[in-house]
């Protein structure tokens, strides 16, 4: 499956609004908002509804993580074969809420494309942006861990740490993308952070926490639509 | 679901053999030995698979590990929650390959009771047994980790690791029942664990790794048929 | 050197009162307090300093953690060697600000003992209490992290987690000694502990962040010397 | 205190062999054969001799590993401030047998400016070293871990990792300088090194494990002496 930008990318974190059977059901309201309007809209659920999410889906779905090991005796690990096996397209790493360390992250992306699984690497500062780029993979999600779930987007807060981490990428790595995350609620949010440089958002309680599901993402693409 | 024993515990581990399609295919092959020989055999398939697998058996699933957090912003994690949400009865934590901290295991057991799922926590030595028998799961699973992947059943190579778990146990908290697991590939085996005062095993590769599933488990589960 | 009890132990954390030559400072007005009124009055200084102040001072000193590994290639860790050689009597292990794993602790304490060394153990329930008793340490401190530099003293706050905890690790293993900790500021605070069956405090903050160090200590032991 | 190049930093790992007293005797040592010598040879002890030995010497004195947090409720941590109070000039972080996550180094690079202190950060692939140099620390290591303590130097085995390195580094962040680790023993491994365009070495059990320390450390700095 070839990725489509823009790109938005709903994290469902571990929110017990979207678990177990009402994974799938947002994903599927997902996938009918994208159908509709032609954009890419991907989910990340949670690891334990990775397989049956993906399954029954065909958005693109990635793993909120994966570990750096190979198949094998490795009990309670997330292998990048899993995800695949699972039918999910990438995998997130290095999110705020679940760092895994630099040299970690080289062997996750070096073996993810060996297996033709996208990469989403989350990032902090622009520095680590940069750093992270190094590495490689196909995206780096830049969200200031401040803003996650303030409801306050990143692009008005501090617009400054995003087009700086889209300049450095592009100095270090020009192949790699940049996403923008933290405090997405809007379809404006979502303009602007396109405005900035970045192919899309990565969101989660915006549209996780939403009451109506479908209304929240329709919101969300509506700028975007417009734009197009 | 109630437990039943003894219990015939699977460990998929992060082995290729039985991702994705194929650890449907292990758990069905696990319902289909149970329902003709009565006996109860559960599967622990990898992170990525509980929900899809536990949607479609009926034998009790495990999930392989399991974060101390509630649902929330926790992006990466197993709750207990998700596993509840997943359909799985239980979950293993502490494996040797996947150890948690003693302040972790506590807060696990005590939320898994309130949440009416079943926790199997792994230990290595009987002093450690000991001590997680102390915060009260409902089983732990003596595995000497030199012996893991081994064939050489922990009933051989050291019974009295087993026996003197046994007996710290009972001491500390006679409600906690014991699994021996490592090095297990035979029926034998599994009588032998019996006898020394288990409930049953814990095993990962003696059956994944098999050529024909179905052949290694009814092996396992014969000894015990004819001791009924 | 034998311990004897009470025991006054006082933990330097990180805090920078206590940090380079103003450990020595604070160690050494432990000392003489000690010498003044007869009772043993230990420290645990910041790794860094744990040898500078071993090397200058005859009370009792502990490192405030140490790592599971034997000397060799293990940069950044501490062994139990090192801390014998840096002429340290033992060491903290699992502090809720430095947790390790059940099975790290049973190691170390196995090791400590080879070693002649004294293994102090935190905990922060009854049930860890009970766990980390089972793993035959010679101090279980019980610290509800909750209380933690609160000013609030658990002996107060939650006495029966106190009284539990010492009653469980009775039973389990009556060699384990059980010191109290948790919001100790005062005389009164080490004098409850006392009486409710422990052999003395662990405190940090109490002390450490007093404007008059010598004032700060002599009025913690000033009740335990009215009782004597 | 300025660092001057080239530098050789000896790790004393966590080896017995320089543990306690014998860690100031080895600085000593070192020291003995910079002042014979000219040259820059810097040391990192234990983290529990950091202070005594720093106390004790001239020489520049590094820690082998420190924590992301700042003064405070941080049991069994190592701040920047307590390595700067303990005497040292900096300190090495991400060692492979110690690693750190990449938003870690950010936050330690960042606060070891304001403080004035050194940052030696280790790597292990040319990609990871990238990714290191972009958050700016004063010096990165690069150390394939699969030649430490072989005996079999980097320089020989995989100059292409050493100068790609370099390259790398130049093209991202010309000002952060690159010594070379893993496997040197001899003053033509140290020559090596050099040649391919680092500013130093960093080595272990080469000179730790040396039945006489000063021949080693002669040995070690001989070329470097003859080529100035």
């Amino acid at each position: 499956m070839r990725l489509e930008y823009p790109l938005i990318l709903i994290n469902f974190k571990s929110y017990r609004e979207a678990s177990g059977k009402k994974a799938l059901e947002l994903a599927r309201t997902a996938q009918k908002v994208s159908r509709d309007t032609g954009l890419t809209i991907a989910v990340a659920p949670q690891l334990t509804d990775l397989h049956f999410v993906a399954a029954n889906v065909e958005i693109p779905v990635f793993s909120q993580h994966v570990d750096d090991v190979s198949p094998g005796s490795y009990t309670g690990h997330v292998t990048l074969e899993a995800v695949k096996d699972a039918g999910a397209i990438g995998t997130m790493i290095n999110h705020s809420e679940r760092r895994v360390r630099a040299d970690q992250v080289d062997v996750i992306v070096k073996r993810a494309r060996e297996l033709s699984l996208v990469t989403v690497v989350c990032t902090n500062t622009p520095e680590v942006t940069a750093a992270m780029a190094a590495l490689g993979p196909d995206i780096v999600a830049i969200e200031p861990p401040e803003l996650i779930g303030t409801g306050i987007p990143v692009s008005k807060a501090k617009p400054e740490v995003v087009t700086s981490s889209v300049e450095l990428v592009r100095r270090i790595n020009p192949a790699v993308k940049v996403l923008c995350g933290a405090g997405i609620t809007t379809g404006e949010d979502v303009a602007a952070a396109l405005r900035l440089g970045t192919v899309g958002v990565l969101l989660a309680s915006g549209v996780v926490k939403a009451k109506d599901w479908e209304k929240a993402i329709r919101e969300l693409v509506e700028p975007i639509l417009k734009r197009a």
